[in-house]
């Protein structure tokens, strides 16, 4: 990874209605952009903890994915838990790495 | 990665034919739930090994993501292996992070 | 990640018109392949470093995805830093591992 910076990337997939609400966390997070991607479903299983709190196969969804300096990464990563709280949506959080560093920051 | 825990995220790009069988798959290694992304295309090229197992451009993909604990990954691994054995199929495996381990169990 | 081989995934956002270049550079780095993603959207906000290199929600975007050997990453990512420098695409790397690394060489 010679000469790229590490960032978080945070991939957050929730049903259409949400959406307006996570982006505008996104925002307020600092974070410069993000990536949305329609065409996307989704299913959860009945389990011992996700209880009633399904997508279920006709749900519309989307992935939203932005890349954020490492120190803005918790606050975002707290605000999106408490959001996702009791509701289907599910959020990845990875490190990956960039060339041009300054444009996320 | 404070607060988080880790988990293993799986990534299939398959021609829409394979999509059943996978996600069959995903659901009996006891993966809790996937998202799939349709609007999906690829290209293999010629190569020494890929022979005439490749995607072309007019094939229709589905990428399917889904993520499990660390102890769960191997069995579904070993079994996506043997599905994709000698078709034009890929798997992506790496470590992601998550802030409600129990809604992946 | 018993019995894998790490690999390095480039990932790229760019607007569509700029993907044939990206695609071409991906095949001329020794790539076997790639992932594209349709039905992307994105949006990168004004700061002090990205100046006018925006997308706008109404840009069409293409995310492409391609794998391969670490060894053969950096001379890709060159290339692609040069391509997206003075633009609006972002470009992600990170490790990820395959089960059949002779399909990605």
């Amino acid at each position: 990874m010679d000469a790229l910076t590490k960032m978080t990337r945070i991939e957050i997939v929730i049903p259409g209605r949400d959406a307006p609400a996570v982006r505008e966390l996104i925002t307020s997070a600092g974070a410069t952009g993000y990536t949305a991607v329609s065409g996307v479903s989704g299913i959860r299983h009945h389990g011992p903890h996700s209880g009633a709190l399904l997508f279920n196969e006709y749900d519309t969804l989307t992935m939203l994915i932005t890349v954020l300096p490492p120190d803005k990464a918790p606050e975002l990563i707290g605000a999106m838990r408490q959001l996702l709280e009791g509701g289907p949506g599910v959020m990845f959080v990875a490190d990956t790495f960039v060339s041009r560093p300054e444009y996320f920051a």
